[in-house]
């Protein structure tokens, strides 16, 4: 029932999120038994971007930006904040002003289930951010939050220290305690996905290359010519 | 990473659930600081419902409904089932044969972020589910889950063995550990309300018995007649 | 830029509230030329309802109910309360409590393009309330709007003392000015579907009673037999 | 690109409606291989409906409903009008006038991907609606369209004269030529089901009496007791 | 009720694609009397695309991409793939290794009524996606769809063999047998723009180019000075 | 009741415009106490756009853009076109054509809570437009709406002759008699956001330089240290 912010959580080993940081957000979902993807609305304010680092969760009520302002301080280089309002909000709560905040702290992005402003700015900065919307509504500064707890962003649960990733494609979050495993199963799908691209590159079906005619065809899969003139 | 199922975890004390099944959702939501609430595109699928029981927490893949067979046999007399899908998706994963299993085992009701179908069938039994909507699309039986981990639901956490109430209003959950407190502060509110209620009746303002006029006048507000003719 | 609340603005003539009262919001919004329809996703919460009122207006900030408050006593009997967030809100802004001071100054309901709570409570009281969901997530008392200013209310001006008409399929504002000549057009369009009604019952067909055929052919509608088998 | 209106298509059987008439939206859906459900935006305007027809289907402008008083001529007993507007629309197409025009030729209901209005009077009259949206928003008649061709509607194909199934779980449509074989297959399914559903209210699970426990632990599901205390 | 591939049906003629490739969507969209065009929430992966192909179809199950790689076989040089769930899914059914083995047979672009993930490979390759969302949800392989039949896809009937036109506009489809006069439609309908673009520019206006004075004033258009001071 | 064009409104003053257009859109609707800004749907058709100017109304029908070509009549240099239609429609209203009209005039941009087409053009004209989708939906012209009336755009009152400001961010109204006034208020607070964008780069803290602590002990906010491992 209380707010409170959490000092200190455990982060997830830097060796980790190097190794997640290499791939993208669809084969570390792919990697961690395709679970951990923040829901499709959140969408990155400008192209061509790609980090991981570890999550600073903050829980906000809807229109309040004040615990935003709070957890800049709980945030340290390699982390990435991950902003979820208690309820649907499209406020604007961050802009360039915070980014220039987190920025001086080595912060590498955020992921925020609400509006984000300023997009030209953050574009220019380079401070990538992931959100439901753009817009300049502004907040207040009124009521608490808290800081460092799990909280529920995009429809995944995310816990401090975490492993976000983060690209063009959306949001995916690793359990600080899987990242290391799920880096090894990531580079293990690359691998074959690599092979499976040359053999497609060269005309090469994945009815063949993946021996899928005969499963298709106990299933019932049925050919027929076309009877259209 | 792996799909689990977590039997026998600890449930809220049946006092604090009963203690917490008086109060609508609103007022359990207020008392805990207005926390808790799932999303409102949860909707009962008839009117007039109020339940209140402990959590058994199913994450489910999209389209696909196998998990629920599997978390029917860790229910207990008490409890509400609470389904998350790990993307959206807008099938039909529970009808009227799941809820004679449930209701076979005491199961107080449904909260599901998807599809729900059977509702006159359901309706019928008097066996309650909220759910983001009607869908008779069916699923398949694939793909594993997990039964009783903390799941993000409809933008909240819920864990094993919290308390759901659940009513017209929608879906509120309630830690475990907070059940007792949140009961006692939603007593306290209702006490209170029940004066200002009786005050409103009479004609009073909340301007006058909440004293917010000067606070009001603080703040900046202006009264002006209008000059409309 | 200031906030404000605008005391005594002229209302519609309680004859012309009468005068429109008895139509349907379907025939009031056709009679004064398909305008002043509010967005459908305002519904009622429950069923078989029909108001007709003076409105007046709430500019509220998102999530915060506390202009609702300062309304209430601008309120008169036969007076609707219309809310419109400056923002998208989802939050409950409106409950029992305050429908019990509404009531109690001859208020005849509710339009809030956001939240309502109470649904249970509300319908008992026979308090209607016509709202974009049903949410029990609670309202801040902490930022000032505006009472009795003009209003962009789910899609439609609504200005205070405007006349509100809303039933089971929605809600239409008629301005203040045109209330008399849009009750004469409703009534006017009444009598004249009367009479389609019966010819329709009769089996005759549109077609023929609104001379359709002939426009058709001009403007190129072309009737053939099916080949299918 | 022509418009056209298509006069009298084959229908579906009588014996084969029947058949179909007697299960529910999804028995038929699931009888079918899982196909044929309209998208679940489609709601009843009032609930405890079930009805079953053979299509005549209108393919409708944004905004004009001209084309479904063309429709009408073209209905016979024992239809369903399906509607598809060419894009999205909340326009209100369908009130009692033309409720009353195809009650008087025998028309079981409408099914409509818009909006629908006179929601008072049609519940009233007992003629369903399935609809996205109730809108009194009125419609104009200036721009053609076309009569029994097959459509899109909420996501599904449909054809003049295929099967339409409606009830409070939603819109099924089933093809002409697989009526008779799809309601055996309902049958069947029911059936079954009749067995299943005896076998829950008794208390077994799923999980025995459709073998899936050796299945779910070949996936890789495991049990594990709870280390929460 | 069954699944089925339809091998070689026939395509719109070589000559009506090209002929039809050179006309941006909205001009053969009203080349065509305004039907045809799929449903705006479907948008380009990236900006800046033109493409125009013959339409191979696949209907598929919610989350499961298994005919995808059955369809990949169906594709010849000159198509656009086209793919339709049978409900709402926001999964990620496309990235690029399928559309490597696309790319390999000449197949020019992808229409999915459902996600798409890898767009930064995919922009990288440049091979155009036309998609409701971005997402990087994984799929199973599970479930039999169907590939070459008509399908319903964003609100649009779509037959295999039919012109896909598809640009920073959206997407629409063209009826094989209707392609060689909508082609001519949409060559007559720009020129008569560029003859209005050249007024235009010159400061002309459309009332006057167009003749619209007489029949705005015969509708009662009326022209008032501005009151306001 | 009547539709109507009003000739000549007051346009705020040059000077006022010139005033607010060095401000982001952000900034402005902070000026004014959080009011003003447009839905966040609205979204411009391409980045990297900052405009001002003042509006010209239009209220147009579902589907019908005959009043935007009415209303190029009214338009002067340094205007912006704002366009609601009275329902919602996702119908493209506007192109390239009428934007070289508007160019033509000196008008500086559009900006519409419906669809817009032609979007390649219209970026390589460098005329800006803000919509709610980009469609390439076609419309009528048949039906009357008004021009330079109040209207409700995207959920603001916008009235004739108000400054529209309009970037990456969004849309924000303000009413001509308070330009002067807000472009005061922007400029302060630009001014104090300077001071504090240097001390966040240098890694201050806003909780100290804005005095936040006090405050949020104050209200109860609690620091704990992580007890997890």
């Amino acid at each position: 029932m209380s707010t409170v912010v959490v000092r200190n959580p455990p982060r997830a080993a830097e060796a980790d999120v190097k190794a997640l940081a290499v791939f993208g957000v669809a084969t570390v979902h792919e990697a961690q038994g395709r679970t951990g993807l923040l829901a499709p609305r959140l969408r990155p304010i400008y192209p061509s971007v790609h980090i991981a680092g570890t999550a600073v969760t903050v829980s906000v009520p809807p229109g309040d930006n004040w615990m935003l302002h709070v957890a800049v301080e709980q945030c340290r280089d390699g982390d990435v904040l991950v902003v979820a309002p208690t309820t649907r909000s499209d406020a604007g709560y961050f802009g360039e002003l915070l980014a220039t905040a987190l920025a001086a702290r080595g912060v590498r992005g955020l992921v925020i289930d609400a509006g984000c402003r300023d997009v030209a700015e953050l574009t220019a900065m380079g401070f990538p951010v992931w959100s439901r919307c753009v817009s300049a509504f502004g907040t207040v500064k009124e009521t608490l939050g808290s800081v460092n707890v799990p909280v529920a962003c995009a429809g995944q649960l995310v816990a401090p220290g975490d492993v976000v990733v983060a690209d063009d494609d959306g949001v995916v979050v690793v359990p600080r305690a899987d990242a290391a495993a799920v880096a090894a199963a990531a580079a293990a799908r690359e691998e074959k996905e690599a092979v499976s691209r040359e053999r497609y590159r060269r005309g090469e079906l994945s009815l063949d290359t993946q021996d899928m005619r005969e499963r298709l065809a106990a299933k019932g899969l049925q050919y027929v010519e076309s009877t259209i003139r």
